[in-house]
Formats: structure tokens, C-alpha cells, sequence
């Protein structure tokens, strides 16, 4: 399976006036570890956009176990359990510095032509790039 | 049943070089639906956070079902199914301008008492304006 | 001179764990008083984009003079001291509740031909608009 | 004189409909910039916090040059000019990955005393960090 891990630092403007990270940005988090994920294949989702693929996200599920704070370097787990054909689905787990679980997560999205806005099947640069991995 | 529309317009800035609102704004537009949904029953999210009780977000679920874009006047219908006791859910359904559902969602609150960050049960304040509804 | 007061609502998700209205989300305010004040000519933004003009901001300055809180009804004062030209000036001053002055700013925008990416004058659907106030 | 030099990659979420990243997200890259300047003298904005002092943000002036667009590397070269006393001042550069100048900027921030709410110099702990660049 394919599995990533990205790390990421808390910013300031992250956070509210609770003291934690405010609970709308964690999909923010999400796509800068889905696009460090698919870099680390050797290709950039850039590059598949600009091949003519829209990839808008469908669905998105969040549980927030335990709170971030700022400055804290947080570890996001990033894997695809199945190998993508008209839909990807990405799962995360963010953990702390003290290597604990603090929010588990997955996105779906679907891959559109960026001419016709139709439906189509995961573009053949980025297929062939996972194989490996199933 | 707790039912609330609120309008919202859409800011330049939400949007995303695909053209529509970025995926991960959609827990700030659902915060400002639920905060003037609780302000129309009389009390507001602050008071409550004054009176001692934090309120943070446990688990959000979002299926994106037609792309938001800019400058449209969307409308966030929020319900809340059942009178809250340990924890509070929020549904929300955003209508864009032609009435066309366009998003849905749910999110799910939990009281903490903000002294001894103790999970606590819903503050009376909020209770007994809800009772009413159920 | 056009003037034009637009009220805004803080987000919970605007503050940071100052308590405060992060500093960086003012340039999202301005873009809402702007926005509105625009229409308020009874022209939109978006259609002076969807004509063919994208308008991008090449400077901003901002003063902080006083914080902005989690729920506070904010009074934007927006004015175009000059009519457009070759660019555009937007002022701001923002009031809190008490109608404490909380924060200065301004932006300067200029016109851009969407097609060809080259500089343009004020499109004549926005400065038929304004010229009655000048 | 300080000088540190931070990369920053580029979200999709920063960017807006026009392709480029919408304005108003420079002061978040502006603190990111600041924070891990910060971090290089061997000690944290937040440990500065949480030693008892805050450090809101009084001024922000920003230049736009050219655009920053989606998953692009940024250079951000920051400074401060001067040994800080009442307030300090950062100053930004930004390069994008051909080495070009996109954005200028400065932001002048002021010691609080957390309890007191009342101005102070800067603090020891950050100005003896500080003293061997001047």
C-alpha cells in the first residue's frame, strides 16, 4: 500500500481563541500531505492538473481526537488503501511531537477532464506511478 | 425540530485556482451558520464560552455535492436532530443561488467545562432555549 | 466621494489564541467592504471579471490600532478617494461595537486585460458608475 | 545584521480563481517567515509567549510584484533592520524558483505584557540572541 508521512508546523493563524488549532483547517493539512504523498511518487498534482485532470474532493470525514497547538510539528500519516480507479481516497492520522493520535481523517476525490467537466478514470501518469505499491 | 437558514456570500478570497470554493473552507462556513443559528434563539456561542464552557468540534463529516463559486448568496440550512445532552450535532445543507443543493454536512460538539477542561453536559443556558424546539 | 459602510461579523475561526482577530486575515476584510461597496454602485466584482478585467491588488498597507474580537459586528468604512485611472485606491477604517476606530488600511489595485495579461485603463462599466461621485 | 532565509511551499488552498495566491494570505507566509527566524537564534516565538509576553502586530505594509502561484517554492528572505527596543521590525523579501523578486513586505509588532496588558521593551531572553548581529 501506498504510505506517506509528511510533517508540518503549526502556525500561528492556525489557531483560535481556544488555544488550538481551529478545527476548519485541518483540510488544509490534508491536502499539504496528499500533495507531499504524491510527490514523493514523482509527480506533482500540479502536473497532473496541468495534464487536463481536475481533482475536486467529494467527501471528506474528520474525527478530532485530542487538540494541536501552535508550534507544534505534527506528523501526518497519509495512505491510499486501494489502487484509484474512478475515485482516490487518501486516510490520514495527524500525530503530536509526543507521537500521540490527535485526528484520524479521509478525502475522496474524483477525477474530471478540465475541457469536457466529465467524469474520467485516474490519468494513466499517476496510475502507473502506484502500481508499484499493490 | 431546531431549524435555522442563514446567507452567506461567497469571498473572493475562499476560492481556489479551480474556480470554485476551496474544499477545506467549508467548516468556516458551517462555524458561521451554527454561531447565528444558537444567536437566533436568543443567546450567542460567546456568552456561552463566557459563562465557562468551551465547545469544541468533535467530528465533521462533508459530502460535496456541486462546486461552490464566487459571489454567490448561498443558503446554510442548519438543523440540530435531537436536543442536546453530552453532545450537541449540527446538519447543514448549503443551497446556492438557483436552490440547487450543493453541499452537505454534519458536525458534532462537545461541552467542556473551561476552568477544569472537564467534559461537562449542555450548559442550561443553551438547554432551555432548545426545549422548546423538541 | 464614494463612501460605503459594510458590517462584518468576526469568526471564531478568525481569531488566534491571543484572543484576537489574527493580523493576517484583514486583507480578507477589506476584500468583503470592497466587494460590497462595488455593488453597491450596482455593479459587481464578478462581473467586471466575468467582462474580461481581473483586478489584482499590487499594494496594501495596514494600521492595528486596536483588537478585533470573536463575534464583534464590525462597521467597514471603504472609500475611493480618487476616480480610477490607470489604478485604483481603496481606504479603509474599521469600528468596533462601541464605534472605536480598531484599524486603518489601504489597497491599490490595477486593471488587467484577462486575455492578453496586459495592463488596461478602469473598464467604462465601472467608471460610468463612479463618475457621479467625483 | 539578522537575516534568515525560509522556504515555503505553495498550497492550493492559498491560491484564489485568478491562478495566483490571493493577497491577503502574505501575512500568514510573512509569520511563518518570522517564526522560523526566530527559531534559528535558538529560541521560539512561543517560548517568548509563554515566558509572559505577546506580540501583536501594529503595522503591515506589502508590496505585490508579480505573482506567486500553486505549489511553488517560495524564498522568503527576512531581516530586522534594527536591534528592537520598544518594537521590532521584520522585513520580507519574497523570490519565487526562478529567483525573482515577487513580493516586499514589513511587519512592526510590540512587546505586551501578558498579565498587564501594558507595553514593554523587548524581552532578554529574545534581545540577548539578537546583540551579536548588531
Amino acid at each position: 500500500m501506498f504510505i506517506y508521512n509528511h510533517q508540518l508546523r503549526v502556525r500561528y493563524g492556525d489557531t483560535d481563541q481556544m488555544g488550538y488549532v481551529y478545527y476548519g483547517n485541518y483540510g488544509y493539512y490534508y491536502e499539504q500531505a496528499r500533495s507531499e504523498a504524491i510527490r514523493s511518487l514523482g509527480i506533482s498534482y500540479k502536473e497532473i492538473e496541468d495534464s487536463g485532470t481536475m481533482m475536486p474532493i467529494t467527501r471528506m470525514n474528520i474525527k478530532y481526537i485530542h487538540p494541536a497547538r501552535y508550534d507544534e510539528l505534527l506528523n501526518i500519516k497519509t495512505w491510499v488503501p486501494d489502487l484509484p480507479n474512478r475515485m482516490m481516497l487518501f486516510k490520514y492520522e495527524i500525530f503530536n511531537e509526543e507521537n500521540r493520535l490527535i485526528n484520524e481523517g479521509e478525502t475522496q476525490l474524483i477525477f474530471i477532464d478540465a475541457l469536457t467537466k466529465k467524469l474520467k478514470i485516474t490519468p494513466s501518469i499517476l496510475l502507473e506511478k502506484m502500481k508499484a505499491f499493490y
